[in-house]
């Protein structure tokens, strides 16, 4: 770094370090909104959130600061591009959304009234992931404030639809590649490799495909003992479509859905071995007593990565109520979604699924299939110059080198910037790999925030030593 | 008859022509207490119910009207012995409680606003059984008024306790057989043959053994991507749980569960075919595109109401809310029921039942099976002179003879009466068949309801005319 540079980024530091606990409670400002985007009574609340942001990147001087309809919520865009044509232009991709809080039973501390405890904030959305928005906001904000000025030129791209499939990003994508340009995405919507500080940039994601299905039997529920034996029981139907999606070995058995999967070479077996991964400590944290055996042949660190799965995510009929109800259940309803790898496409797994059921349906009920959301697979090329600058800024804030991972998770507009824009992401996310996101009382370490925030300062500090074709073309 | 009898009924009859439409009244009374006995918010209602009882047993002239403390719901007894140690002596055994009313949404008329319309009353326990309850109590009502007396010696037992099992009754009738003593039982908690005001006399009754299971998997629930391929999803252990508790061929899978059952007879399969029964109409009342296969080798009537079955009649896990949550559930819950036939053994049913559950559940899960309830299927010998005496007062009040049928639901006192007070039981019941228990819009003809209490007014009175010997032995 030049030692302009170096004292610029200094000064961004600094500023970071003098005003974290006026950060900390605008961050808590930012979580108290509600922004479920599933939950269509949620609506205003994610608007909300991103006119928040919007008020914040004008605070913190970005130029067209955009708030877009889409068919889901809003995307917000913005861009400073004052640091000139030869500096590298970088987009950073995160979104304000988050997912439903319930079953709020769980959770121990309220999910949108933010607690400060044992160095960690208790919230919905505190890793996933208006915890990282945040943290670019402040990195952004630490060098406009103590330089006047951002060393790359930067666009800006959150979206409100991430945790409901993204659908109105990949549009946004197909239809306004001009406002999205940049010779490298910066995602920050991952986590670390552990809680003691191992920075992560993440690779490779696994796609989704998520579906409803509803089995359809009676006009409404009837006694079991006036019918039962002569009515298909719409919830025994739905257990045995279910229970016929995975054969004995832990495979999928819809046909061809595993035609496209790219088999593990050697070396992907091998990257994989590499990432230390403690069985008995992955156990421990879910509180199972024994995980599964799964897919055959595969480690465990392979099936919540490289290969693809089948998870029901709910089921609903009939009596739910205390004690006894003795009816056949009119309908029964299940959601289940495949996660994916390169190079399965969501589409096809999709048109695979719903000809599937149809297929397997039996006579006597209805079955019908929806199609909730899908979402491509994505791998990252490690040699991209902007993964090696990544390392190198990962690694001077947090004072250890990062690991490379495969995410069993999904963010589908990664594969979409790459095809609609030719942009290639460098995943670095700041989330505790044991923060409980998707589930009750997410949190976020306190340290990987602030940690983030200098990561991101460093990051944009040694990209703009680098020219935009250095960047492009390593 | 003699002609005295003869003249007391005429009056009798007449007294209820007479009153028809405040007794209307009286009865939607009675079924705006919302009797719900599954459900503990309502316990205060139940017991509203009883209490609502006992006022008119009191008001008519019974003796010794008591309201029962039980493990559960309060039980109802009382007595009117005047009639002559010579006379017979009847026990009446119905239920006032109601099953739950949910889905409410479904209700096309509030379920506790009962509603005359078409013929018919719509509410919750307008024939399951709280109509059935106010048939007796206003037969038992028109012989006092306008006779001054019962012809015969009668009991009343009325129960809380019996949409949930009949545990409590269980328990009474071991208990106290000397309160149920008497040379037959009446039970009105059956239907008619059909909405033509053709009477029917059910002979048997299937028993029920009724369980919840619950699968147990992560402390909470986890993110799908990353946990998914790694963690048994208690969804999916759940669905394959249920979904091999039936073979191909219809069969429940068990080890056991058939080994009691009684094979059917020739005589058994023809009285079966004898009973008109249209498929197609049977179809069409349950809105099903066709009906199911079931257990092969047996006829839609065989299997609704002398093979036992196997019904779920609730699930739920995960996220049953809008669009998508990308979770493995923390937990899966199913509530299901067999029904039973001679001579399988309730107890026994309920063991064999956790014992397979327990060695088929995979590791990786916990799975816990809580029997919540079991009933003991019953047949009474329609050689029973009280049989003859019912099928007479039947057809004098409906006009048609009754035809004699198997029913495919449970009343788990029948078996329990006959064990402990060596009691028979006759079971003329005047619901519609078509009526809705169980279910949204239940609904129960006025023209039953009528006639089923002139019914009761005519077999008191024939059943006067014998000697409690007579009664006793034929």
């Amino acid at each position: 770094m030049t030692t302009e540079t170096n004292s610029e980024v200094g000064a961004a530091l600094e500023h970071l370090r003098e005003h974290q606990d006026r950060h900390l409670q605008e961050l808590d400002e930012f979580l108290r909104i509600e922004s479920v985007s599933a939950d269509p009574a949620k609506a205003g609340e994610v608007k909300r959130a991103a006119q928040w942001i919007m008020r914040e990147l004008t605070r913190i001087g970005f130029d067209q600061v955009t708030s877009h309809e889409t068919s889901g919520h809003p995307i917000v865009t913005a861009e400073w591009l004052h640091a000139g044509p030869d500096r590298p232009t970088v987009l950073v991709y995160c979104h304000y959304d988050v997912q439903p809080a319930d079953p709020l039973e769980e959770w121990v501390r309220p999910p949108f009234d933010p607690r400060h405890e044992d160095g960690r904030v208790y919230a919905r959305g505190a890793g996933d992931d208006k915890g990282q928005v945040f943290i670019h906001l402040k990195a952004a904000e630490a060098w406009m404030v103590s330089a006047g000025r951002l060393p790359i030129n930067l666009r800006i791209f959150f979206e409100g639809d991430e945790e409901v499939g993204s659908e109105p990003a990949d549009e946004f994508i197909a239809a306004h590649p001009e406002l999205l340009a940049a010779d490298l995405c910066v995602v920050s919507d991952t986590g670390m490799q552990d809680d003691e500080g191992t920075p992560a940039i993440t690779y490779g994601l696994r796609g989704i495909a998520y579906f409803e299905v509803r089995v359809s039997g009676p006009f409404q529920d009837l006694h079991s003992g006036g019918y039962g034996g002569a009515i298909a029981n719409p919830a025994t139907v739905l257990v045995e479509l279910l229970a016929g999606l995975h054969d004995e070995h832990g495979r999928i058995t819809i046909p061809g859905f595993y035609d496209r999967v790219r088999p593990l070479t050697d070396a992907d077996r091998a990257a994989s071995a590499a990432v230390p991964f403690d069985e008995d400590e992955f156990r421990e944290l879910t509180g199972v007593p024994q995980l599964w055996s799964g897919e055959e042949g595969y480690t465990v660190a392979e099936r919540i990565s490289v290969r693809p799965t089948l998870d029901i995510n709910g089921i609903w009929s009939g009596y739910a109520g205390e004690g006894a109800k003795t009816i056949i259940p009119a309908s029964a309803i299940a959601k289940f979604s495949t996660r994916l790898v390169p190079d399965q496409d969501f589409h096809e797994i999709e048109r695979l699924v719903v000809e599937h059921m149809r297929r397997i349906a039996p006579p006597g009920v209805g079955v019908e299939v929806r199609i909730i959301h899908g979402g491509a697979p994505a791998l990252t090329e490690l040699d991209h110059p902007g993964v090696a600058v990544a390392a190198s800024a990962l690694e001077a804030a947090f004072g250890k080198p990062p690991v490379f991972l495969r995410s069993g998770g999904s963010i589908p507009v990664v594969a979409a910037l790459m095809a609609h824009v030719g942009l290639s992401s460098v995943l670095v996310g700041f989330a505790s790999p044991n923060g409980n996101f998707h589930a009750p009382n997410e949190w976020m370490p306190i340290a990987n925030l602030t940690g983030g925030m200098e990561a991101i300062v460093l990051l944009w500090g040694e990209l703009g030593e680098m020219t935009a074709d250095q960047l492009r073309t390593g």
